[in-house]
């Protein structure tokens, strides 16, 4: 893990750009407490477009004493794309510009190679994240792309806990999926999200296997979770991590 | 109103058994604020059976600075029974029994007149508990029979914000009501409470025309809302009521 860049964000918040292998990414640590529990924040990819909304959860994070790391995701913003990838990408963007219902099968394009490339590279990741002695478990995953959530919930013993987004397509083979997990989750729903099928989210929620999980469904849009459904997942993560 | 009974719990709560007229209930005021914004409990009807949870629930209110306040059900605990009500009742126990879909018109005759008593006996109860100096507004309703909070918020201004509960039955009829509902809600349903319909209750949410509403979904249980649920709805009221 290389730092290429480091930069005080105020509130007493440090950033750090690093690349692990062929990996960007960023971690952001609260200055005061060390070691920190870290929070994996996921995304649809894209880390320069990602950033304001990434760098507003690291540091809400941080507030409240935890560390929060973030990588690209494979094929997105500076790193190499796939043309099987960027082909499925044009598909669901052409069915969903149609108003047409997207197919699974365009969906299991798109998301399962990306969960197989994706999940070991966060693994990776939080190897060399653990190793900094400013960094101390428990570890959660908050965030986008559930498909990887799941799989990262599923395969990695690290991670105790987990707030999913629930706004983006997962493939059906998943849902099986789902019910191994067991870590106590935090599912949000944006209701009124246009891009995101709710039944297919509901149905998620009731697959998962976690004795403790709880879905908070809001008003608002994709981007427009309410400050307090944030701060509620902070809250989740303050009762499992510290 | 009269007060009939009168005790401290500690913890700087009194707790008030009143009358108003026929209608018996109780009043907890936290001893420190006064005037205190008031939340209305709604409960399914017996108030002694009910005691330890509204009590409970009182006591958290008085914590954050809030009265309570609660009235039993016409037709419920000491109150005089309606034998169409009774005779409703029974027919829905044995649809629940027997594994039977309830009917929508036994629905219609136990909750539709339920409603029509109940809601006017709130607005009467409103009325004095917000002459009494220690109480002043905003007021907010919290609890279960959740068509008595859809027609309150419907119709009593004064209520400014609804934690409802989705553990109950809902005339259909009573899904238009829903839409002209435009407080801030938050809604608690327990996924798996099997005496309960969870598609009629994400219907419901989905109905209400509310700009914030907010749905927190918990496993437990009807009776087992997790402590982390409570303490949110809480978070709801000072968010709204302070």
């Amino acid at each position: 893990m290389q730092f290429t860049s480091e930069q005080h964000l105020g509130s007493g918040v440090l950033e750090r750009e690093f690349t692990l292998g062929e990996i960007p990414g960023t971690l952001w640590t609260p200055e005061s407490a060390a070691p920190a529990p870290l929070i994996l924040l996921g995304h649809p990819g894209g880390l320069h477009r990602m950033y304001p909304r990434l760098a507003a959860r690291a540091r809400q994070s941080a507030a409240e004493g935890f560390a929060a790391a973030t990588i690209e995701l494979p094929g997105s913003g500076d790193r190499p794309r796939s043309a099987a990838a960027e082909q499925a990408r044009a598909d669901l963007r052409r069915a969903l510009e149609a108003g047409e219902p997207v197919d699974d099968e365009i969906v299991d394009r798109l998301v399962l190679p990306l969960v197989e490339k994706a999940v070991p590279e966060w693994q990776t990741t939080l190897d060399a994240l653990l190793s900094l002695p400013e960094i101390g478990g428990p570890v959660g995953y908050s965030g986008g792309v559930m498909a990887i959530g799941i799989r990262l919930a599923v395969v990695e013993p690290r991670i105790s806990a987990a707030v999913l987004f629930a706004g983006s397509f997962v493939p059906r083979a998943m849902f099986e999926e789902a019910r191994q997990v067991t870590i106590p989750l935090h599912v949000l729903l944006q209701w009124d999200d246009e891009g995101n099928d709710r039944q297919q989210a509901l149905d998620l929620f009731d697959a998962f296997g976690s004795k403790e999980k709880t879905l908070h469904a809001n008003l608002g849009g994709h981007t427009g979770v309410p400050q307090f459904a944030g701060d509620a997942a902070a809250q989740f993560f303050t009762r499992h991590l510290s």
